[in-house]
């Protein structure tokens, strides 16, 4: 073996073994799983989730959305669309933790002005906008204001996988110049393989680095790449992850919270408590709310489609049918 | 965009939309399968097995092992653990189809002087030998007669995480000087993430290509990481697959042979009859035979043990009780 090869070897070793302190990892299990349930989730579950992720060293947690009341009826949904500070609080205290906690809020779907209090006024840490292409111009405003009200802020262009690349670029650009920390790839279908992901990754970090921005990775399950395609965004250089607990999120799901923390050799992070969550309160849920890989979620991946159709197929009587759902989703593509 | 760009981009949509002929998909379905029902399967299963794959226009197709009988009882295994050709004929009659059929046998636990017939005598196509690294010269002599029997061959080197890396350079020198068409990279533990998967199925390229052999990939869930670690060996220039319907093997279970075919672009392959499969035949054995991913398996593989000590588990009255399963396994390390 010459000197090379050696050299090559033990970079990759230090690669290996090592790990990046400057990662941080995102919980969205309440708010992803809330899409699920329509953001009804008991307290106690809600709590434990809390307690798992302090206990784990997990950087972030995400408590749900802040949607409009004058857009979405609190009879319909849970609380935990809305985030009331009060809300919040009767979970986390003073949240006098080392965990930081975020909501998110989708464009054109949130009262910023009213219902983001002033940082000093709420214990959240972090505002994280959510945006479809042609919602930008009123994302920007949602995550000015955030921002100038002191919170750390990120944005999550949704859907990607169905825009041009011109658009794809100067929304990129937009991103770049705005106040956000983070700039997130996000998977919205479950539809990309390593290659896209690594191609996108790329890109956007050749727009977020220079500008002193971080890129953040939140993939679904739908073809059993979220954990796969996390990996390949943590390698090229991503340092914001999103996951959630036993892959609690919409549809397929997202990626594993407690496969990640086995990747990553931080010793901050523990994986007990998690597992602990897992056992007591996570997988107590999935018979009522059917997320996770199944076939009708990988069919819309596949097909780069919302997974809303395999969701309701799911929901309906049909549902181990998976035969007559390829059927109807092929003959509508 | 200059042009070197626009010339990366225009071969990069050509590899994502074009497919590589020369690629073939084994079905290891009933061989890995058996794993989990000391290989009982009732014919009307094997035959739903074989007929999808036919209809889906896969290439090879295992049906079990070759065990010897001196050390396998058959009053104990299902006869899928033996393959006689009799029990072989009853499925495919002549195999009238352009499907192949193979079996594996173990180094040192087949009869293969009696066992495996000559070629000319059977309808089985290809022998697929599998090692571990003490048996390798067992190994090639048993490769060497199926060989001279007629067959294609190919040989699996198992648990190779948990080997020395000059004594698998030494093994794959052997293997490359041997007769077999085919040397397959197999994660036993479903303990490699994609740079492992890379490192390795390079180095089994470098020495499988320059003596005309073919690098095949068998990859295991444990780690959500079965299908993602094939694509990456695809990529790289694996040329055969292995893969499960509904990936039905052993613990975790292997690359899901629908995600599979979603990915290759080669029109010969249809999912339909995959799905239907399924849905009639598959997913009903779950319940009894407990393979797929979940939290006991994923700790194996992270610790890059082998699955018994989950697969005991998942039999026991404790099978809840994953936070016990980690602190045991945790404690034993």
């Amino acid at each position: 073996m010459n000197m090379n090869m050696m050299e090559a070897k033990e970079s990759r070793a230090k690669h290996w073994l090592s790990y990046r302190s400057e990662l941080k990892v995102l919980d969205c299990t309440i708010r992803d799983g809330g899409l699920m349930s329509d953001h009804h989730f008991d307290d106690k579950i809600v709590k434990a989730v809390y307690q798992a992720c302090v206990d784990a060293g997990i950087d972030y947690m995400e408590l749900g959305y802040k949607a409009s009341k004058r857009i979405f009826s609190p009879t319909e949904y849970g609380r935990w669309k809305f985030c009331d500070e009060e809300d919040i609080r009767r979970i986390v205290g003073e949240n006098d933790t080392s965990l930081k906690l975020s909501v998110m809020a989708d464009a054109e779907r949130t009262d910023y002005h009213v219902d983001i209090l002033p940082r000093d006024q709420s214990v959240l840490d972090m505002i994280r906008v959510a945006t479809y292409i042609h919602q930008i111009p009123a994302a920007m405003d949602l995550l000015k204001a955030a921002h100038d009200k002191g919170y750390e802020t990120s944005i999550n262009l949704m859907a990607i996988s169905t825009i041009q690349e011109w658009e794809l670029d100067e929304a990129l650009e937009i991103m770049a110049d705005s106040e956000t920390e983070a700039i997130y790839l996000v998977d919205s279908f479950g539809a990309f393989y390593s290659e896209q992901t690594q191609y996108l990754a790329r890109k956007y970090l050749r727009h977020a680095v220079p500008r002193g921005k971080v890129v953040g990775m939140h993939a679904h399950n739908n073809q059993q790449l979220a954990y796969a395609n996390t990996i390949e965004a943590i390698i090229l250089g991503a340092n914001m992850l999103d996951a959630s607990i036993g892959g609690l999120g919409r549809g397929a799901g997202n990626c594993p919270l407690e496969l990640l923390l086995g990747f990553l050799h931080n010793p901050k992070f523990r994986l007990r408590p998690i597992l602990q969550c897992i056992q007591e309160h996570i997988e107590p849920l999935r018979a009522e709310l059917h997320w996770g890989f199944d076939i009708p979620y990988m069919i819309t991946g596949l097909l780069n489609q919302h997974p809303r159709s395999a969701m309701m197929f799911n929901s309906s009587d049909d549902r181990m049918d998976i035969v007559k759902f390829f059927d109807t989703v092929i003959e509508e593509e």
